[in-house]
């Protein structure tokens, strides 16, 4: 079953990529075992008819390439042979119910512990039904978003506010006046900055929606501003309220600071699309045969409530490479469930100017995303209005399938993004 | 400023170990960049006076060795010298304010993900009072945790329910029986073990709680039961406030699966001691050049209310090296605060059995932990009363500085146990 396909069953599945020392066979049934009714030793009570209720079973096994040196230290060696395989395992949903927080303890958990592995990641889960009736999902999702921003067919044209923190209040609406004023769609608080007592999340919130609010008098469409509402549960619902209450469009979260629970609680409160933050994405994805793929991972965040997902950026400033950036942002779009799709909005950000528009939108194949610049608006050499310009320019071309370097023969904007952002 | 001495500084102080082929000390002003004022790019609001007031600061950096091959994939190689070195960043309290979950933004957040390093890890973090006042830290602690399970002195001797999932509310508590009857102090569900259809908490804990106050009216003594109360928000306060009112006393939650918020709100509600379950750690740690030191991250949950910390064991049947695990349980023991320590219990659990009983209380100097076992007490030749008896002279045995091996030879259940659990 692919990725895209929308589980059918009534068990829940996970899929893998393992490495180990041991017949991966004997690897996998003891990745069962840990994470249903077994345990390093045989039990008395875990009889065949508990067995048959409750174990993970090994669905999938397909052997991959054997390796020279273990990618984790600490795993067992019982043979010279270091093998890769692709595994599935599957659960009965009656051994948790459809509960996020249990499901992550189940397909995650002590896994990435056993003395079996010297490698192991998640690629992805599926889900049985009962999921998508116990968790509300995107409330706003792509089409929520773009009305809220008055923005159809092409992506939402993006920034963050910069310096990241040490801003006050006023002088942030300051520059939300300066990116406005430049033609932005979107603009979001860095994830550094919450409520800090340097630049408290009222006071900022008021002076930027005055900015935005008078600019939406003058062009008919509210700019939307993702504040950044991270913080504990009654801060969260608290700041999310003001928001709404003085106008706003979007809050923002970031998803490993919160944690599952207190998604969920925000994805329940919520009158707004939330923008969902990866920062601390490296520590669960960075080395390649350990830790979380995208693919499982945001599925879990799309359940709790998130509208909006950060997938980087193509030729970005961090460590990801396009391929891994690219399948992160398809599966935003994918369908989770087949009566409720669950599709939320990709935000690729990290480096991005007008050179990568043509590649990201021949890659992800829909312009149903969050395309946000921040040197490649402020850097721009002729200001930030032209800086949006050129991002506006270039995804007309890449929409019309025209190559940027035609498209701006006639567009001085683009021209000299293409110019400046060339390296 | 060792891991042991709580901050006085108004600074928040995190400590990296880091691997870059850039020259450390501009990676490390990179770290600092990334996380507080600065960007990729130089930006024209980034003013000295602003620098001043929010930017963070690189306070130590210490070389270590170089090494001759990246770590993780995906770093920029400037030069052929791949260093490492120890670094500590500071940052104003004012950039966020006393708050757990933009803590781990600032702290952690985008660094493991910079093009500089091919490993990063975060090592330890010292806290201003600030957030002592913010935060009410463990409710119980080891006093709490002692006085409610009428254990002085010595260890917990706990254990573990087992088949992990399969066992129905009436099985559960059957063999809660036969634990208790054993002369078990603590007893836990498994973390696969919450709220399934298979197994209903309100049936199970009222099941268990039957039997432990049978056996508490017989004894005097009521065992503590860690009932798995993970799951959403609402459905966590409504299970712990069940466990409360039928006399149970002690609730546990999966810190990973849960996330920060959701325990921050537990520790606000409850009014039992939080076994807190560190499942999922692997993924977080398992790899010895990214992600967290436990050090670092127990002081986050142990903020957020946790009163007791799981920490692997010695010989533990998982990955985890035995100066890992010392280090682990040390830290928990040790005051975060002048004013409020904070201290929580470490659970030594995972192929426990009176074996490592000695070593134990000679690595740690301290009996104030939860000592589990499952197959230690389960697996016992003589049965389950003859396997906490073990464990019970295993403790009497190294808290009065006496060999196992010279206290079993009166005691047949502990000398058993040494010739059984001897591989």
């Amino acid at each position: 079953m692919s990725a895209a396909t929308p589980s059918e069953s009534d068990r829940i599945e996970a899929d893998y990529v393992i490495e180990t020392a041991f017949d991966p066979e004997v690897a996998a049934d003891a990745m069962a075992g840990e994470q249903s009714s077994g345990t390093f030793v045989p039990l008395p009570g875990e009889t065949p008819e508990l067995k048959a209720r409750s174990a993970a079973r090994v669905e999938a096994l397909d052997r991959l390439d054997d390796v020279m040196t273990p990618s984790l230290p600490g795993a067992a060696r019982p043979t010279d042979t270091i093998a890769t395989a692709r595994v599935t395992l599957s659960w009965p949903i009656d051994n948790l119910g459809p509960s996020l927080p249990n499901l992550v303890a189940t397909v995650a958990g002590n896994l990435f512990e056993l003395k079996q592995f010297s490698g192991l990641r998640i690629t992805d889960i599926r889900l049985p039904d009962a999921f998508a009736d116990a968790y509300g999902g995107p409330r706003f999702g792509v089409a929520g978003t773009r009305r809220l921003a008055g923005v159809t067919a092409r992506p939402l044209i993006g920034t963050i506010i910069k310096p990241s923190v040490g801003l006050g209040p006023e002088e942030t609406a300051d520059l939300t006046r300066t990116l406005v004023a430049a033609g932005i769609d979107f603009i979001k608080d860095d994830e550094l900055q919450s409520d800090g007592p340097a630049c408290p999340f009222d006071e900022r919130a008021r002076a930027v929606m005055r900015v935005i609010d008078e600019d939406a008098e003058r062009t008919g469409r509210k700019v939307m501003f993702a504040f950044n509402i991270t913080g504990d549960l009654d801060q969260m619902r608290r700041r999310h309220d003001l928001v709404a209450e003085i106008g706003g469009s979007c809050v923002m979260a970031s998803l490993n600071s919160v944690g599952l629970v207190g998604m969920i609680e925000l994805g329940r409160h919520t009158a707004l699309p939330i923008h969902a933050h990866r920062n601390g994405w490296g520590y669960l994805s960075r080395h390649p045969s350990l830790g979380w793929s995208y693919v499982a991972w945001q599925k879990i965040w799309r359940l709790a409530g998130a509208d909006h997902m950060h997938v980087n950026g193509l030729s970005n400033k961090f460590c990801e490479p396009d391929d891994s950036v690219v399948q992160s942002a398809r599966t935003c779009l994918e369908p989770m469930f087949v009566k409720k799709p669950m599709t939320v909005m990709p935000v690729f950000s990290s480096g991005q100017s007008a050179k990568q528009i043509f590649d990201t939108y021949e890659a992800l194949g829909s312009a149903d995303l969050i395309y946000a610049a921040g040197g490649g608006i402020m850097g721009h050499p002729d200001g930030s209005d032209a800086g949006v310009a050129s991002l506006k320019q270039g995804w007309d071309a890449a929409l019309s399938g025209v190559s940027l370097h035609d498209h701006a023969v006639t567009r001085p904007e683009l021209a000299r993004a293409l110019e400046v952002y060339a390296t």
